[in-house]
């Protein structure tokens, strides 16, 4: 097991992230003080996981009580965390309960914002068991539903007391949702660390045949710099925002199909290739670069052209999302391979062939 | 005007008590950066006060939309959270959007609340128009809605970057509601400062009357009280509980009659004496100093017994309140009059004859 500290002062806590974690009952023991714990997963983690993990917890002293969810990005729905709520009212937690995210990004960010505002706030911890939430949404303290709306547009700021990354737990994952993850993996490289493009250049294969050593790597590496960020920025005034690099593109595009039709990974792939094209057409980076984040994404089995909506809908739905400054829509456009930045006021006529060329 | 500073470090805020501060434009200028506000209120209070606060607000340079939402308690529901959404969604509120609650506590607990999470939370104002928000509910971040299994569970700490208490509104104020109010200007006293119980034993028939003095010296004690309460533990960790006193049996009456059958604050006043009942029956005060709360709650007009519901009953919805610590209750009792106490592990035997009493 190799451990991470996510730096926030008094809210500081750990990434554990290594094998058979689920079965370590001293992971979960330092936050069970109020002797109960609501485990929230979903129908398709919870048979192969829950009852594991819910043995450690029970092995530490706690009550436990099962929650669990339907699966898909539908369940970050306001229906869905009522549900959560009337289980955790109907168990008794109370304010010193413990609540255990057992999932994807999905349930990490419902459980996570069931924890922010159930009783004004209780503890939980983060134990992700996809590629996209132990290198990504399971750090960092984001947490939110859905909306009809606009996507991730009701949800806290509230940091988990640990993250528990179990890497066996990506074992079970189907192939669509590894692909996923990956891309958010990319994502982390794309705006932050050309070393780690360079990696993932050389070793796509590794990871997608689940090599062990490999996914321990990216996970560990994509959990550093995420910590780094949130650490520095934890409420997304500044350099956190990189981290949206292609999910602006990729909100619209989820947001245009209907969530689930699209997997928010393989939204946010087809977004990073139209987010580079607006680099290029904005005059940031070559074409030879798009080619390289292209190849990539396309390496890892992922979209590189987004669905067949017009460009002006995008558009529409761009100004809708919460990264609005003013009515205005704030990018993370690519300066170079592994260094992104923000830029406002880019005009619609650029964002409008940005996405016809990530098209061709 | 008369300004208090809630010390929060970089979350202070200002408290401003005084006349005609709807009318000030300089108030909500400092929050409009975004340039875009929206006004959460009532059908009842948006009538009476809506236009001079957006004119205000308009004046300084920002655009408004309002927001109106159903009068009474029933408003603290998911579906009126949900209908808070929707009009600031359809209005295009970005991240940097100013939220005012305009109206008395409910309407401050909901778009407080709103606020929180509202795209990961966003700025609010406070602008209490009812006596018991000025005194107490607009002040210390908590806001929270209501779950059919009891009151203020689902909610978050969110303080606003300022609270507007203008004393004029209370003009308009119904009074019977007037009275609920006083229930929270006793609290504050009983719990925490013997020399206000006196001043209202002196003044208690200026207050009803709505001696403009004695309504600004009332609210202005209050805040001073809570916001040292408030400084000193935002998140209700130690001290801040002391302001619960009469809350736990109040909960309990609300949640018994259903929402809005009992005002909050009549119910927070048959609380206090059953709270004071059982400082009694915990052999921390006299019957005398039980009496000397009865008094001064009837002379507010107020409620000295609950409602015919069975003292079991009300421990069973006590036990789920989300003040219990390891399934217990804590109540909050007085030491003394002025000087509260938490009390954790009382018999139910007691509590019931504490209900009991006070029904004598």
């Amino acid at each position: 097991m190799e451990s991470i500290s996510v730096a926030l002062g008094a809210r500081s806590y750990p990434i554990h992230i290594g094998g058979r974690l689920l079965d370590s009952p001293h992971l979960f023991a330092p936050f069970l003080g109020g002797g109960h714990a609501a485990i929230v997963s979903n129908t398709v983690v919870a048979p192969l996981y829950l009852q594991r993990i819910k043995a450690s917890i029970e092995s530490a002293g706690a009550r436990v009580a099962e929650i669990v969810v339907q699966d898909g990005e539908s369940a970050k729905s306001s229906q869905t965390l009522e549900q959560v709520f009337d289980a955790l009212l109907a168990a008794r937690c109370g304010r010193d309960c413990l609540i255990v995210a057992l999932g994807g990004g999905v349930v990490g960010d419902l459980a996570g914002f069931a924890a922010a505002v159930y009783q004004r706030g209780v503890a939980y911890v983060q134990v992700p068991t996809t590629l996209l939430a132990q290198v990504d949404s399971s750090v960092g303290g984001k947490t939110a539903i859905n909306h009809a709306r606009g996507k991730n547009m009701i949800g806290a700021f509230h940091q988990p007391r640990a993250v528990v990354a179990d890497v066996e737990t990506l074992d079970t994952l189907p192939d669509r949702e590894l692909r996923a993850g990956m891309a958010e993996v990319i994502k982390h490289a794309l705006a932050l660390d050309s070393a780690l493009v360079e990696w993932l250049e050389a070793n796509m294969e590794k990871l997608l045949a689940r090599d062990r050593k490999a996914l321990m790597h990216a996970v560990r590496r994509c959990c550093e710099l995420k910590a780094g960020v949130v650490a520095a920025d934890e409420r997304e005034a500044g350099v956190r925002a990189l981290l949206n690099f292609g999910h602006t593109f990729g909100h619209a595009i989820e947001t245009a199909m209907g969530y689930g039709e699209w997997l928010h990974g393989e939204a946010v792939a087809a977004g990073m290739v139209m987010a580079s094209e607006l680099s290029r057409a904005c005059g940031l980076i070559d074409g030879a670069k798009v080619a390289r984040v292209r190849s990539l994404v396309a390496r890892a089995g992922l979209p590189v052209a987004g669905p067949a909506v017009a460009p002006r809908r995008l558009l529409e739905l761009m100004a809708l999302d919460k990264k609005s400054a003013r009515g205005r829509v704030r990018f993370v456009v690519l300066e170079d391979i592994g260094r992104a930045s923000l830029q406002d006021g880019v005009d619609d006529a650029r964002v409008e062939k940005a996405v016809l060329a990530a098209a061709q």
